[in-house]
């Protein structure tokens, strides 16, 4: 079974909602998950946030955050994350932004650096992590869109054992 | 040369911005676009409108609209395009709503309709059409896709010869 039918499965088993806030993958953790017939049940919307003025107009993240901390940085996928439940009332959202290259990169940020967030809004749990990630610009959306929907599965799992 | 990649080109030539709204791809045409490394310049965001509400929420279409005509048919999907260009400030907007299946279909509206509409914003110029694409949810996702593309190509063409 995919990673995306398994998360469906385990939102609609918790009758949760998600949504997704994406930069690096532009949309391919919300393709993903609406591939699954019957995912209106459990998947509402996505922002897919590709500039700073769409982070900060869609989601609510500040530009002054961004400008401090970085588009590729925990503070900012974790506001992505927090804002894309506060503007959509979902219980689950993740958000990933990330350097997917081959342009973008830096001695701090290399190609394939992308952070991640989780946020299940009900409990208030919110996951983060930095992950460095190998290959091509489409090898590392890749990965980024699996991880994302691993990482969901982790935090519903933590949340409901 | 790809589709999304003549796309690009024919936007950073014209100097245009472009955005997705997005209900039956679920992020697919979004995607699509952004593989294509670059594409911040032309690619401003993305609305991955799947329920209802997202669409009258993230793009200003009216509920009693969506009630009347029904999310999938041609006044949705050409306010999901204008919604999209004045919510962003973007020039191109494309808007697709349908119905992939398996389920969802009726008899004036069976598997595999989807309405699609591009709107470019400085020259007030709105295409919309029907489509009736065979095959499986995945077929009838990527054939919207590629038609996306398609349509707003053509209407660039259209205003810029």
């Amino acid at each position: 079974m995919t990673l995306a039918r398994q998360l469906g499965e385990a939102l609609a088993r918790h009758h949760l909602m998600m949504v997704t806030a994406e930069s690096c993958t532009g949309g391919g953790i919300a393709c993903a998950l609406t591939d699954i017939a019957g995912s209106s049940a459990w998947f509402d919307r996505g922002f897919v946030t590709y500039s700073n003025a769409a982070k900060s107009e869609m989601l609510g993240v500040a530009p002054t955050l961004i400008e401090r901390e970085g588009a590729v940085s925990e503070a900012v996928v974790a506001a992505m994350a927090k804002g894309a439940c506060a503007r959509s009332g979902a219980d689950l959202a993740v958000a990933v932004s990330g350097v997917a290259g081959p342009g973008g990169g830096g001695p701090d940020k290399p190609v394939g650096t992308v952070w991640l967030a989780c946020y299940l809004a009900p409990a208030d749990l919110l996951r983060c992590r930095r992950l460095q990630l190998g290959g091509d610009r489409l090898a590392v959306r890749r990965q980024t869109v699996n991880t994302a929907l691993q990482d969901c599965l982790a935090l519903l799992a933590e949340q409901h054992t």
